[in-house]
Parts: structure tokens; sequence; C-alpha cells
């Protein structure tokens, strides 16, 4: 087990107070901020996340906003789905890809008006493509990273929990979409999404000094319903099948090889970077995809490398993430597949730091 | 101390399997990727990279290769410096601005010919910026991460030990040049560079199958000369001045602030992003600026947020880096000191987590 040393590059979050108050074990970095991982383990966690009701700090899911009269026009450059239809209030998963359609970030863009969004990003400097974009094509927007800090509740009893908080209307809030809630007379947008199966919402905590008392009011809030502190868990996000940009994705791989191709309206999407590139990729398809894979025997070691795929002595793959579920019996994990051994039940071998060991292909994760 | 959970995310190197062969006791995670913070303490590598030679795997400082007609007039985008006269064989440490004049990165950039370089980066995704650029204004040139990974020989006996691996031409290399070097038939760039005030090279490592042989060769030459495995240290660092991006400085500030204002020929830098900005501030002269400043009392904590500076009841500052120095016997320390307060010899107070200290304001770093 390695230590993480401590400096100020590595950003304290506006809930670190409340996450060390609950005993968090241990941290990722993600957008040069800390992440928690652990609260009491990996496992415990997880039963507890799909019974009852966590607060994450996801402040980590920094915010581009993007403010002016090209703000629209610039959100569309940035991805190859279509955002004609998209309204305010709203929110979307969009991929973001370079001009040769590799991966970028695959943040959900929050369109706050016709003239202000923002981009809740996965782990990457996304605001420096962006601002290069904006500067080299004389757009007409304003881009930064605003004092924007989300905090996830997340699990079966989160509606409850948050209509104790922000009043009844917040069981309302449908999938994808977010309202306006009033805190201790701020104004909150509070969205239904989170980066687990288990439902919830995420609140974009605007001014840091905020966060605290917000941690509070949920915990205070929750006492009965058996709210804890807790994190994007590890072993339910390979469950249901949520990416993780950087493990399970690159800026080598198209959407269409993360199995987003469905995010991708190439033929609409007019003006959006990568197109030339991703229209050739729809044409022709990938090579290889993501795939959910079960992995034979006892549980796997900690996947902090990619375990190369084999069959037979030919390589058609790697596992980018891995986990034993106390669910489902079996070691579910992520991997990226050849088309000859990407079909439902196809068989591989996985090489994995403990050794060799049998996995299954499937066209579906455990949800 | 808190654990660091493993993720494919945070890269592992070429060399992490003689890092951790070599005991490694900490990370932190710089460019997505490990980099070791200590291997037997802090003060004993310290001494230890005082004294003897130490190999350091800094393969996070990730390269950004512009290649193409138009690299060097992308280049030249990029920094305030002016890179006119640059020639082949040197690198300069340039600041990189946006269009504001806040720093988005200082790195140094490597001169592999007109239409090649390296941009050897600290902590940010400066890959997104310099690409968006180059699709935004449509230039004729190919950006993008190589298969590059520096490896850093730093001490007083580098010299010696650099030269029994690549031959007695290596002590010729002089200070922020490079040329080019043999190993196992493979061609290498080796610059006489490094994040420390000791000397030394960084070995440009292209291909990461040379990595392990490399690093046993090294080991394996210096066995008499006390060769350990080192990293950036963080007392030395800051005895030297050497900055941090991400602590010391942040896309908030100007590089004049940052005491960069030598690297800034705004005047002659002709097509560099952020000259109107930067032209302002060098007319007015900042407002704050980073000093050194030596904390009185013992041994400071590690410091993982700004620590506010006070003078009386007014904020004049922070600091961003501290520790405690064996030789100086004093906390050393880097932080931004208003204009009313940065004078040789002022005294202010340190808000630490410990409570309050006094501290001295210098215009020199402990060298």
């Amino acid at each position: 087990m390695a230590i993480l040393a401590p400096s100020r590059r590595l950003r304290r979050t506006p809930f670190s107070e409340g996450v060390e108050a609950a005993g968090v074990k241990a941290y990722t970095v993600y957008n040069h901020m800390l992440l928690p991982t652990v609260f009491r383990s990996v496992e415990e966690d997880y039963h507890h996340l799909k019974s009852a009701v966590q607060v994450w700090d996801v402040a980590v899911e920094r915010q581009v906003e993007l403010r002016g009269p090209d703000a629209g026009r610039l959100m569309q450059m940035l991805t190859p789905r279509d955002l004609r239809r998209m309204l305010p209030g709203q929110c979307y998963y969009v991929p973001i890809v370079d001009e040769t359609g590799g991966m970028l970030n695959d943040p959900v863009a929050v369109k706050l008006s016709e003239d202000r969004w923002w981009i809740s990003i996965a782990d990457s400097d996304l605001l420096f493509w962006v601002k290069g974009l904006a500067l080299g094509y004389r757009l007409d927007v304003l881009v930064d990273e605003p004092d924007v800090s989300p905090l996830a509740v997340q699990g079966p009893k989160a509606d409850e929990l948050m209509a104790r908080v922000f009043g009844d209307r917040v069981r309302d809030v449908r999938f994808f979409k977010f309202d306006h809630f009033d805190f201790q007379g701020r104004d909150l947008v509070i969205a239904r999404s989170g980066y687990s199966k288990q439902g919830g919402f995420e609140i974009y905590v605007e001014g840091e000094d905020l966060g605290m008392p917000l941690w509070n009011a949920l915990f205070e809030a929750g006492k009965d319903l058996d709210v804890h502190a807790g994190c994007p868990n590890l072993i339910e996000r390979i469950e249901g099948g949520l990416l993780s940009f950087g493990n399970d994705m690159t800026d080598d791989n198209t959407p269409h090889e993360c199995g987003l191709g469905k995010f991708c309206n190439t033929h609409t999407a007019i003006g959006c970077v990568g197109r030339d590139a991703l229209l050739r990729v729809a044409k022709e398809g990938p090579v290889q995809q993501i795939r959910a894979l079960s992995i034979e025997g006892p549980a796997v070691p900690g996947c902090d490398r990619w375990w190369p795929l084999w069959s037979g002595k030919k390589r058609v793959g790697r596992v980018s993430s891995a986990a034993w579920s106390p669910d489902f019996k079996t070691n579910v994990a992520v991997g990226m597949v050849r088309l000859s051994h990407w079909d439902d039940g196809d068989e591989v071998t996985v090489e994995t730091p403990d050794g060799m060991r049998k996995a299954v292909v499937h066209e579906k994760f455990w949800i």
C-alpha cells in the first residue's frame, strides 16, 4: 500500500473536512484534487450504497463554464452528440473528441441557458482544450473553472434524504434533468444524476463556503436513514458498466470503441471537431470494443495496469478495471476486446499479476 | 497518512519496477502518473542527494511533441519568451500563459530541430492547450505525447556516473544544452538539467522497453558511488527556489508574479498568446510576487493547502510550500507576498495548522 504525499497541488475540496471526520481510508487524485475511494472498506461501502444512502464528495468533477453569445456554438464543436434539441434544465452525457476522433473526456454537459453551460468533467484538463479552441476560432465566449463543487447523494434512500433538506419538489426532478433549489438563501442547481446505478442526485455547490454547511445539513437530516460518507464504488460502477476515463478509455480510443456510438450523431452534429474521422469510424465500425468480462477464480488483485487478454497466443484485448463482486459471486471486469472475440459468451484468458485466468465476455454489464 | 488507491488511470512508468524494488515509500500523482516522493526519508534522501548521486524516475515530465512546418511558429505562440535565437541542441525554461497572461505550465522546451520540438511539462494537460491552438489556428503541425520518459541523474557525482555509462563526452554537455548518446544501439537525448540545484542530467528515454535496462545499467555502474533511487526533494527544491506549478503558482498568476518576468520578452516575442495582457503587467509591475520565507520555530507540518500570511489583521499573501531545512536550521518556504511586504527582511505572520508563526521574507532563496 503506497502512501500519498500531501501537497497543495493535490487540492482539497470544500467537503474535505467532512470527509476526514468521516474516516476516509484512501484517496485517488482526479483533476489535481483529492477523491476519496474507501471509507469503511470497498465491500462494506458497496453493500451500504445499495441499501441506504451516501453523501459523496465529488468536487473533483470540476466545471468548465462557457458563457457568452458563442457558448452554444462552442459546445457543439466539442462533441459529436447533436445538441440542437437540448433545452435549459437538461444534462447530456457527451463524448468529447479531438480532430482524429480520440476521446479527450466523457463529461456531462449542463445547459443552464442558451448562452451559459457547465461541462462537468472526468479526469483531464478539458479546460485547456476548450480555451485553446475558443481562442483559435476567435469565439465570443468566456471559458473558465468556476467555484462549483458537486456533492452527490446516492443510494435507494437518496430521494427521502434530499426531500428532507430541499423539500418534496426535489422528488420531481427527472433523470438527467436539473432544477434550482434554495439552501440557506442561496440558489443551487440539483440534477438527478451520479456515478452509480443506485439512483440519486448531484448538487452543484456554488461557493466553497457552502460546502460544510450543506454536508452537515445532509448528515443531520439523514441520521435515521443510516446516511454515511461514501464515494464512487469500484465494484458497483463495474457491475453497472459505468466507464472511467483514463482507466477504461484514453485518447487512443474513439467513442465507438467505448460503446458510446449512440451518443455520436455525426451526420447532424454540424461543426463538431473530429466529424470527418468519426464518419469514417461509423461507416467501417470499430475493430475493438468495451465489454463486460467475468473472470474466474478467487478475488483478483487491484488492477493498476492493463492486463492483456489472450486467445491462445494471440492478443485480443486488455482488462482495465476489475473487482470481486459479492452480489454476483464472480470477478467483474471492464475490458477492450477485439472484434474476433467480443461476442457474448466468447472465452478468453486474462494475464493477471497472479497468473492466467479464464474469462468470459459479456455483451451486457450486471444491470 | 492517507493511502493512495491503485488504478490504471494513475499510470505506472517504464521505471516503476525499479522504483518499487528500491523501496519507494510515498508517491504523488503528476500528469496522471506516479511520481515517487520518498525513498528512505525526506531528510535522508536530502542529505544523500547533496553528497552522492541519485537516479530519479521523472517519467511524469511527459513530452508534448510538435512536428511539422509550423512547429516553430506554434512554439513561439505558446510562450512570451523570445525563441528566435534558440538553436537545436538547446533547452529553454519557458512560461506558458493563456490570453490573459495566466500561467498554464512552466515547462522546458527542447529544440530537436527547426521543425521538431519537445515540451517537457509540469503538472497540467498542456497537450490539450497546444492541440486546441494548433487546430483553431489551422497550423500545419502534428501535436502528440510520444513514448518518451525522462530519467534524471542528480547530485555531485552525476558526471562520474553518467560518464561510466555514456562515455566521457557526456561531461561536455553544458547547462541547458543537450546532445545525442548511444545506449544499447539506441539514440538518446541527454540534457544537463534537472529539478535540483546539485547538478546532473536528464535522459529522455525514447521507448518504454529501454526503461529498466537503462535503470539497471546506472545502478550497476554506480555501486561504488553510493548511487540510490531518489526523487525531487521537497527541502532541497525549496532551498533552491525551484517552483512547483500547482503548488506555488496556478493559472491565476502571471509569470511576473512568479519571478519569471526575465523569461518574458513581450516586446520581441511576436505572436505569443497573452502578449497584450503581459505588456500591461510588464508596464505596471505585479502587486504580489513569489518570495523565499523562513518560518520560525520547530519543523512545520506538511503544507497541503495555502497558509495565509498576515501583517496584523491584514492579509498579505500565502505560503504554498514549506519544510524544515536541516542544513539551514530553519523552516524554508515559498510564498506569494503582497508588494507592501515583499522587501528583504520584512516580517509577517504565517497561519499554519499548528498556529501562528513569525516569518521573515527574503529576496533570495538559500543558494
